[in-house]
């Protein structure tokens, strides 16, 4: 295992403290928890949390400012944080309006975030969550029952985060989550695995030969194991499979994100664009604006995903509206 | 070779493609040119070009934009742009108060930029260099005389970029650009190899439990092939060699850029800062600001640099100013 780090154990705290090191002016720790919250608090704000398993970055904290999160609650790599920890996140986020949470769809993170949210309650927090399950890839997955939340939850991020800088009440900041979680759909593929620093090893072996179209952030199995394809072949299928879900249509306009899994060159992913860009045109969907970069990764997989927004008057200002996070600035 | 591509052979023209196609609010491509350019022109502005060869993204058409480049000029993957190539970024990149070239201190770079000024200068555009040469780690190397430019480059570009944006000459956009550039100096390691897509090959060889110190983003030889260290240990090394090169002393106040090279996780990069952060407030040196992230990368290697610029309130104040480029925004 070749990684920069000290002890493998270690590694989510030691992360915690180097970027809030790095970035003291937007996020800071909350002593003895997994929470990295916001230096500048809006008060009366709805607070937006989330979080999850380690190793994503920059999801979750990348994305914790002004616009977007609150706060958020950073487990041990790929496993979700206990219910504590999330509870820690509300009280870090809660300034009397109300939390929303946003949970992607795993087994693990969807019972942990419930379980604090009843603790929250007895603590006389008001909060309430939305579920992101934008990957189309497959139904039911080794961590998870439905579709997986993968990158498009970046999307939801900076919806939720837009409408309660608005001072929208807590049911209004939920339903525009929830309108963009109806709006965007996701698919990924991986041409390496990724090594758990706890563990040592890669979570599995693919062939110097092979790519997996449709596989998970985790390394969860997609939907075909596959000779090495070219960039175009893979964004003709993975664009695919998304408009096959029916969500977007000819005429439509669309927020686009190419993310990287970890070690995918900007370039590749900008090629990858290029193709996207004259499918979508070809197909009458009209782009808005594109993100290329690493949004939601997977350790230092090899790979990448792509969502698609479908956006409407109310989700254009709120995707256009500032956001001054660290990973994440308009 | 595992990339996401279509021909190794066309991979730069692709990408511009898709670059421009992703942020066509941002920049676009100078047809049948290496050239990326702003969309938006301040007339009457000194213009800044940088580039080179590719396989540094998002260096360096990614920091073309307001507030940084007016122009960035695609090279092959690692081979320097011809001078007819940088011409034509010099032309894009002219509005009338000259233009001033950042190159990055390779012998190719410097002798096709150099030539052509000479040629924008028989077209009556006044055009001034300046040459970066952050990286302490050797003098004189593979592409080299002297010590090679890394990823200090890009706070050139922001100081030069922010300067130009003032509305002031050419004279005094050098003069500020040379003291960044004195007061830069960065030093980098490597974990893994990377792989030309045109070679189709990696370019050196490492095995799975050694390291360099000191590598160029290149694949340059460093000072030290060793066995893997911990994270803590690589930033003893990189802030000790940089700090004995004499510019940063205690009472300073400094930028810190800590720069993935392509597959380094963002995880790994904060792991690092949260040890460069408890050194440099040992050594009395106080940080302004940290940028953490991949700047200026080598395709897909594993590893890092770190990058310190010691600031003034000039330097703050053109450090703080407004960028509006697709990666990097104040």
């Amino acid at each position: 295992m070749k990684k920069l780090i000290n002890d493998p154990n270690n590694v989510v705290e030691e992360m915690m403290k180097g970027m809030a090191a790095a970035h003291h002016d937007v996020l800071k720790h909350v002593p003895d928890t997994a929470v990295l919250t916001r230096v500048e608090r809006t008060a009366g704000k709805v607070g937006i949390v989330s979080g999850g398993g380690s190793g994503h970055e920059p999801s979750h904290a990348g994305f914790v400012g002004k616009g977007m999160l609150d706060a958020a609650v950073c487990g041990p790599v790929f496993t979700s944080p206990g219910p504590d920890q999330v509870l820690e996140g509300i009280k870090a986020a809660d300034s009397g309006a109300g939390v929303l949470l946003v949970i992607k769809n795993y087994s693990g993170d969807v019972m942990n975030f419930e379980m604090a949210m009843e603790l929250a309650e007895m603590e006389t927090i008001t909060v309430d969550k939305v579920i992101v399950n934008d990957d189309v890839a497959v139904e039911d997955s080794t961590y998870t029952t439905g579709r997986r939340g993968i990158a498009g939850t970046v999307f939801v991020h900076k919806i939720a985060g837009a409408k309660a800088e608005t001072g929208a009440p807590l049911a209004e900041v939920k339903a525009s989550a929830e309108k963009a979680i109806r709006n965007v759909r996701s698919m990924g593929m991986a041409l390496s695995a990724c090594t758990i620093p706890a563990a040592g090893k890669p979570g599995f072996e693919m062939a110097e030969n092979e790519m997996e179209i449709g596989m998970g952030i985790h390394g969860e199995p997609g939907i075909e194991r596959t000779l090495l394809k070219t960039a175009d072949e893979v964004a003709e299928e993975l664009i695919s499979k998304i408009l096959q879900d029916g969500v977007h249509k000819s005429g439509d306009e669309v927020a686009v994100m190419i993310n990287g899994l970890g070690s995918t060159p900007l370039m590749e992913l900008y090629i990858l664009n290029g193709k996207v860009s004259d499918i979508l045109e070809e197909k009458g969907i009209t782009v808005y604006k594109t993100f290329v970069g690493e949004y939601m990764t997977a350790i230092e997989m090899a790979g990448c995903s792509v969502s698609l927004l479908k956006l409407d008057d109310e989700l254009k200002e709120l995707l256009d509206a500032p956001a001054h996070t660290t990973a994440f600035r308009m």
